[in-house]
């Protein structure tokens, strides 16, 4: 290692635990990491101050946790290394999102305060806590009675998850903490904060999780007709300077160099979402590319020079994913998980038992078996909708079907069958992109699904495109780090430090005619599925989930 | 017992094994049985004789195994009964059909020429063997094309497993055998031969199975389009004596009471087919006395006074359940083997343990944890067509479809789902005969499947009918007792034999109206996708079929 090498980190907040990891700004080499479990990890039956029972749907987190990851996992990985702490130069930080918090003006969070340590409503609402469906309906209602303009950058779907639904449950629920707080703002904003000593509010969850759009919120009588006293929230309890992705928020303070070890005065990025910031790590920031995050569930970012609207996305952001380009993002609201419900519930003992004998993962024995024989000889086709659809028929009313099942059909077929619907399913996509003046010219993937090797040749020879895959395990942190990067002015941009610094293997599979010949006859019977079911032919789904809920309450 | 109480003699002739049971003819109690397995069982895969591979869907047997029962099976039970076999004053029997084999002038069967030993086409074609569908396509096509009366009395379908497409490959595959054979004849009729030396057609088979209506079998003009070596087919090959049910075919020789030990000279009812026979035992041969046999696929016969076209079912015979009435057959191709094979493949090691830890079968204890919830709670709805749907839409090329999963979706609530399915499917075959004008009074069922209470439940609550249960584990042995008991002259016929010796529990399970109400709406849906794939509006399962045999091949 040169003496004169210089590094950065990056740090990715995902749902469970923190990871540091330190990057060499010369090439992006990751020389070590470190990861911390969040010690409060994800509180959603029971809020761990006062063991009381939390309701369903709820998702909550203690934001000192997120601290402890730069107290420890940073130094960690900084010792690790091996490499001199004066010789980091920025850190960059990413989160999921929308995960906010409610603070005092002083970023102090309100459960920090004793006399609300036991209100859950106090804490961190993670990403997937879904109880603010109530006030994300009168959102949705509301915003498409009156045409709000801003409505269509989300696909027409503002989701439970975001700031404004979360925001009115708070007010609804506990309106004194509503009160009370000064600012709410997403946690990714928030680690910022601690690190630098000041608030600043980055254009990817403003724009994506915030309705920020055109440099505007929601207007004060949209908010009031919701309730006249959110008619303020945008305004008093939302609204903050902007900071563009690659832009330092501030630099490092001496309470955060203490806890860190890193040098005092450091550059530290902007804030930024885990889905976005993989972007330049993996190097598919230029217009077309699109990236898929493949996971439990599939994000799919993509710049343009154009703003469209295109059908079912999950949002369009001037800034969103690099600054001076449209970030749009679409995404599949099951992939993993679909297969990871089939492997619990669906597939019998002698297949695991195999799998052991075999000394393979579940997973990779069935597609072994799978990908034994040619494509249609299955006989199924099945829709990818076992948590619903968002993009692009933005519908969370929909679910699952598998048609063709026979006598002979075995447990393999069905788990592959599942495999190409979520493939089928981001053909759906990339179609709705080409058509809507946004094309996708190049298929990036990151995330755990890309080990799977079958199931990248699938989506390759589904989408008749070549499949470039990310080659670095940790994408978001890379990212991070690359924003850092930029942000500590080793860079001029994102473009051109992730050029330097990202990586990717370009054209990783290639499709086979063969297959994707045969795969176009399937597709269309997708299709057809996929419009039967999911555009109002036959509400079957609707009305089988409203019985369910009848028959179970 | 009476010394002067009278006997009679039923015997099963099933896939796999012979079963006689000793019924006493007063009262219909059964005595005791014996059972032999066929010692060649059924050859699927190599012919014995040979080791000879056998085509895909070929399926033999050897008649040599039929004699043996009577040999084994009947003396074992009259020991085990305990009587006196001077008391048994006749003897019955049922197969399975169709089930036909070719056979000399005398009744010697071809494949015990020692020239057609090894020739496979010189066997028994059990009813399971598929290799006609080339045959009865062309059937088919020619019998619809010239408008050929006695096709809507089948339904539309005349199916490969009966004697005409069986006959035809005969004569196309092995014209030497076609020519040599004497006698095209039901197994059902050979047996009765072998009991009394002389040949007599049974009405049922010749109905439901040899095209054989208002007294006239297809003509030569049609038989000789097909193929011209064809045209002689019913006339010299099919053509013979009918008997009725419950007449007597003859008396029983003195070879036949050698093997048996039984009197000769006794009455030996004239040839019946498993499924019918059974409905005197239920007690079901009232006009609208629908019988069901539920079992790895559900049989359903029941006698009308009127002659009508019931769309989609699979035959009507004047005469073919009792003398003197219509019998009308339906059938579903797929019902407890559609819950085999979800045990089988679709249901985890978890599941299975703990029905082992709970004393209980798979299937009992999947319906037990699915009975804890109402009806509609599990989110699902499934069409019943693993194996094909024969009522009422007579299409092999149909397949199994699940809508609704979910990532809660449990094993329990699929498995349900597809029990609700099958109840769906008859209720379909009951109101396609109500709308016929032949309605359905009363539900009878007998078979393996009666035992699971809750399905028989859900069959009331989904047909809004109560439930009768035939009240003998044997069924059809039963049936077959009560022809010889009529055929021996104890009753006047086999209505009246079946009132004092049949066994049914009336009402056994009756409609919860509240399950019923939301049956209806779940069967509305069930009723829409049925239309939807399988009346044209989407043909996805016949391209997914195509698609499979041509991946495949």
């Amino acid at each position: 290692m040169s003496a004169s090498e210089r590094h950065v980190i990056g740090v990715d907040y995902g749902t469970l635990s923190g990871r540091a990891v330190v990057v060499r700004v010369s090439d992006g080499a990751e020389l070590a990491s470190a990861t911390l479990d969040y010690p409060h990890a994800v509180m959603d039956t029971t809020l761990a101050a006062s063991g009381a029972t939390l309701p369903p749907e709820w998702a909550l987190q203690v934001p000192a946790d997120y601290v402890a990851v730069l107290r420890t996992a940073v130094p960690e990985a900084v010792a690790k290394a091996g490499i001199d702490p004066s010789s980091v130069i920025g850190i960059g930080t990413d989160f999921t999102a929308s995960t906010p918090l409610p603070v005092l003006a002083d970023g102090t969070p309100l459960n920090e305060l004793p006399e609300y340590e036991t209100n859950p409503h106090a804490y961190v609402k993670l990403w997937k806590h879904h109880a603010a469906q109530g006030q994300a309906d009168r959102i949705n209602e509301l915003a498409a009675a009156r045409g709000e303009a801003w409505l269509p950058r989300y696909g027409g779907l503002i989701s439970s998850e975001w700031e404004f639904a979360k925001g009115l449950q708070l007010l609804e629920e506990a309106p004194e903490l509503y009160e009370r707080m000064d600012h709410w703002v997403e946690a990714a904003d928030w680690i910022v904060w601690q690190l630098t000593g000041s608030y600043v509010r980055n254009a990817c969850t403003a724009g994506y999780k915030g309705i920020w759009q055109d440099g505007e919120y929601p207007s004060r009588e949209f908010l009031g007709a919701l309730n006249p006293a959110f008619a303020g929230f945008a305004d008093d309890k939302v609204a903050h300077e902007i900071g563009q992705l690659g832009d330092a928020a501030g630099t490092l303070s001496a309470q955060a160099a203490a806890w860190t070890g890193l040098p005092e005065g450091i550059a530290v990025a902007v804030g930024n979402v885990d889905a976005h910031v993989t972007a330049p790590a993996a190097q598919a920031v230029e217009p077309g590319q699109m990236l898929a995050i493949m996971g439990t569930s599939t994000c799919h970012v993509m710049n343009s020079d154009v703003l469209a609207e295109v059908p079912g996305m999950c949002g369009v952001v001037d800034g969103g994913i690099v600054s001076g380009l449209y970030g749009y993002e679409a995404g599949q609201s099951g992939v993993g998980d679909i297969f990871a419900w089939y492997v619990k519930n669906q597939v019998p003992a002698s297949h695991h038992e195999a799998a052991d004998a075999a000394g393979k993962s579940i997973h990779q024995y069935l597609t072994d078996l799978a990908a034994e024989h040619p494509v249609g000889a299955h006989g199924l086709v099945a829709l990818d909708w076992h948590s619903g659809n968002r993009s692009v028929l933005v519908d969370h009313e929909l679910s699952g079907v598998v048609v063709g099942a026979t006598l002979t059909t075995r447990p393999e077929e069905v788990y592959r069958a599942l495999l190409e619907a979520t493939a089928f399913g981001t053909r759906k996509i990339v179609e709705t992109f080409n058509a809507s003046g946004v094309p996708v010219t190049e298929f990036v993937v990151a995330g755990g699904l890309l080990k799977n090797a079958f199931l990248m040749q699938t989506y390759s020879d589904i989408l008749r495109m070549p499949i470039s895959t990310i080659a670095s395990e940790q994408g978001p942190a890379l990212g991070s780090a690359i924003h850092a990067a930029v942000a500590a002015g080793a860079y001029p941009d994102v473009r051109a430090a992730g050029a330097a610094m990202g990586k990717v293997t370009r054209d990783a599979y290639t499709p086979n005619e063969a297959a994707a010949d045969a795969y176009d006859e399937l597709y269309a019977d997708y299709e057809l599925l996929h419009d039967y079911f999911g555009r109002g032919a036959n509400d079957v789904m609707k009305r089988l989930k409203r019985r369910r809920r009848e028959a179970l309450a």
